[in-house]
């Protein structure tokens, strides 16, 4: 038999045995390896961006189409393109815009989902998590911990409006989902307000306090206002990362780990004029322009950002930040969960690389 | 207009609505809520059993179809019948059967993927890790970890068969998977044969060492001759869990912590006659019989193993092992991954819950 | 020979023992057990209490005799009446009393040795450490931790007065003492006043910042004002200590840990008429009162105390604290030392003990 | 006035200040500052050494003269030169030689101190800690942790010697000493011989182990058979330290700290002919010679030394390790304490410093 026909034959035994494979849940590893074990991430998640504006338009038309307590929560889900219909923006994060109206109930319910909550719009709603409420402003960052109670409500005369960011992906992916509704739409307050930000919060803590292994902060809001501050006072430092402008990251008080144990969250003042040094890392990232203008470059687009105004950076693309006036980014991403997994990376590309 | 009329147009206009949202990147988070944050772990995953004999005799035959260069790894994938070509068994775990010939050649590779090896039959094929050989056993339980170069051969006359257990779908799924082949097919060797295990292994540690966080077990091979003796030893102390028999878990003696930070293993002894207590955890396991003959029932399955059988045990799903002769399982999980991120749950479902 | 004349023999025989040992650094353990390993703590050593009007008016004398500059440091060591000439309050810790003189001048120097200053009198001076400057009022906690270069100065016209708070005792028992003086008077300052509050004292932290295991906080200033404030909002959640009030530990934010390794410093507030419950614990304490008037029952003593009074609860003895009005308490302790190697107990003695 | 004149007044009105001061628990920093802060660790603490056959002969006259009932503990204390009387070899450490002999009874107590036990001869009496007996062979590290009940008996035909290693001087030093007396001369056995060993010892843990912070090893005999194997394999490495040889620290399996959150502890080999390069260390060091023969250099003294033989090396003096034939020395040391406080600092003397 010449080699010719040795092949011929050998792509048919290969076929003939990779058929008989089929339905026993086996299959051939070398026929997918490459697939499986990438040498970089893959291409596929897309960068994309949400205008404001636009976001806004249809959510204050499910405003008109339905109400807090039959949508439980009513919330417009910004799904990566590239993912349509899997309600994630990145591979393990969620996130999803949610109009409170003056006087919507949003029934009390736990599950073991962390999420948090960025102000967008508004001012003077409430959300209670343990028994204890805070009022939120525009830029306020809010958790909402895992397998805690928790609700909300709008009181005021105006309309609130928030970013919300899960690990919804990650728990579903791990196929550890757990949650429970309550009975009552408001849980019962049995602390004052701003209870947890003056115990847990200001560089002291209980006398006896010891933080669990691989918790959450119990400070539940961090007030824009005072995240903003500290923004303003490095400036005057000078001290300005080249691929971040300044970037601060949300803590969690009694372990110094980030603020939440699935989801890393910053706040990031780039100064009018700045424009940053190429970077990419492993944990994709969603942001919110809070203040200023400007734009960024994500791989090969251009995604131009203003007040409220949303993109996502996918994996291991490149990316710069330019901004035309002094601009504030809210961002959220995985970075904590590949780090305690060994897993994250970080390129600064105008490096040189040892 | 009527309540009806009114209905209709309501659902009119949600329909036109989510319509309008297609394309945009959008959805309404409403119509997917409860799929999303489900009240329990999903049911879709599977329990499946895999005897040894039907995968040796595949595997044997893929000895005849392919070397073990040209696959690069010559291994069939056991997949979870819940989602075949998704090469998992669980929902971030992998395994494989991995054949090695006398005479195969393995190129050294790395990637970012953990894996581990569980020896199921042969004797005297070697592994090197980081400059490093060990020589391996049937039951050794052997690391390659994260990014570490690695290859193996089998000098020997028989051939070698193992499990492969890897972190590939929890990598893929956080789209951090980096991988390079090496130049040569052996890494060079720097260090004498049972290095590892005596600078790190036997209850001392080099005078200096101080373990990164969150890394892996420096000791890459735990020799089942070792690990079998403390299961027998255990037995003399009389102390049998209700669920696990006598179970231990396999550890990094530089933290105390798993010994893999994103696969926990471990490996238990049934007694003769000894019948499980219903236990539950969100950690999904596979398990492989090292030792015995018995069943386990998972859900409303039962499936008998012997030496070398291979089953997995879904999500949140009951399950009760009956041992007909002393029994030894190897098993492997996300329980680690979960702790750290503060998902992990367990339910001896037959004690009382407070 | 008879009973009595062999135990005289053997007395005798035992005196001849142990004077062979003498000079060959060897003596015989049970001449000495129970006083190596006592059942309890020891009681010679003494509480104490100085008035801060007899203390100011001592340091002012001294403000006469000798020159800041001159004597490096012008301050007034208290000392535990047990322990005359040791230069220490408690077993580990010291205390002075420190008073800065317009135009004083004390030159740069870093030592091993931890410190704290709590200011007690004066407003506008200022401490530097690492390049950054921190203007003091009254009741500011400010650390100047172990082995930085640190230098103060007061160029208010009035004196300003602090409690110093050391590891002196704790570094001299281990032997491990390192210091340095400065080439000048005054170090160069790198960054802008209240960069260091900033950057890790507002719930945020710089991006990548990871604080090394068992170091001190960055936050060099715990303003009196903002945790004054603390205690003041936590009176109103009601929640009231028994044996402490409303106590609060000034904490690392990279860790949760105390803000210094050696020293755990608290700030706790007694509401006017509290009278606490008995308590003890193994780490002896230094009190100052900051606001408010009262007195504190340690073992059989009475110590009133007002603004600036100090007093120190020894080890183990039974304490109540009595306010008359609101009063302010700061102290400090090695507690954290003692929990760090596993010897700190506490007794809550009204409680039933199990 | 002239000049002289007012200095002899300004040293006349100090005087009187200072003797005002006696008496009011009050000292002036500056008359003792440089005493108390030292530019470098004090040189008083003294090297010495121990010839075995001294202290054996002395402990075998101790052993005609008390019973090991009536002493509690059979042992001759090993003291350092600077400090007569006061117990201690290093400024926190104690040392003493214990004498077993056959049906000796020592009763069970239990103390906060933690102790190790090194064995010098005789094989086969046993430890007790913890409902849990373990029988002791020359050259085994044995710890009874602090607070736990142990007692020890010598059911052979021949005396066991062993050198006892407290943290004595340093829970006196806290004064946080707590001791009690058991009831009964020997503690009731609950588990069999090895268990700890086997459950804890052995590169796995018990299945819902979580070691807390700052604990002692759960193992609680390192068998010298074991650590001296480890030494021998990593020889074969060939990888010798220019300061310490082959040296190793014994480990806690469940934290990777040291085996005792106070006294660390070290098995070194020196191969024949070695000679190390000088060293220093805030830690100081008590070193006894298991194997071999060689001699040190501490600062300027030689100490030679061969089997069973003792020496100290003190805080921050030069030492140097020179071996005549294969040696293996065991050693304990405060470093632990001292990493976890922040002071701890060595010199490799011959390296070039930065």
């Amino acid at each position: 038999m010449n080699g010719s026909a040795h092949k011929n034959d050998l792509a048919a035994a290969r076929e003939d045995f990779y058929g008989r494979l089929k339905g026993r849940n086996i299959s051939a590893l070398w026929t997918v390896l490459h697939d499986l074990v990438t040498p970089q991430p893959r291409p596929e998640m897309a960068a994309a961006h949400w205008a404001y504006a636009d976001v806004r338009r249809y959510l204050m038309e499910a405003g008109d189409l339905i109400t807090a307590k039959e949508a439980e929560r009513r919330a417009l889900i910004l799904e990566n393109p590239a993912w349509p219909g899997e309600s994630r923006i990145t591979p393990t994060l969620y996130a999803a815009i949610q109009l409170v109206l003056p006087g919507d109930v949003a029934p009390a319910h736990r599950h073991t989902q962390s999420a948090l909550r960025f102000v967008l719009e508004g001012s003077g709603a409430f959300t209670s998590v343990n028994g204890e409420r805070t009022i939120m402003e525009r830029g306020d960052f809010v958790i909402t911990p895992s397998w805690t109670w928790h609700d909300h409500g709008n009181e005021t005369d105006q309309p609130m409006i928030w970013l919300d960011g899960l690990d919804i992906p990650l728990v579903y992916f791990m196929n550890a989902s757990f949650a429970e509704q309550g009975t009552e739409d408001r849980q019962a307050l049995t602390k004052p307000e701003n209870d947890a930000p003056a115990r847990f919060g200001s560089g002291l803590l209980p006398v006896d306090y010891e933080a669990a292994a691989f918790s959450t902060s119990p400070v539940f809001n961090y007030p824009y206002a005072r995240s903003r501050l500290v923004l303003e006072k490095l400036r005057a430092a000078g001290v300005v990362d080249p691929c971040h402008g300044i970037k601060q990251k949300y803590v969690h008080p009694g372990t110094g780990d980030f603020a939440m144990p699935t989801i890393a969250t910053f706040l990031q003042l780039l100064p009018s004029g700045f424009a940053s040094k190429p970077y990419r890392s492993t944990d994709s990232a969603v942001f919110v322009c809070v203040e200023g203008r400007g734009h960024s470059l994500i791989g090969d687009q251009r995604f131009d950002w203003g007040p409220n105004d949303l993109f996502v950076v996918p994996t291991w693309v490149p990316v710069t930040h330019h901004a035309e006036d002094d601009s504030v980014l809210f961002s959220y991403s995985d970075r904590g969960v590949q780090q305690k997994l060994g897993l994250w990376r970080e390129d600064r590309m105008d490096e040189a690389h040892p």
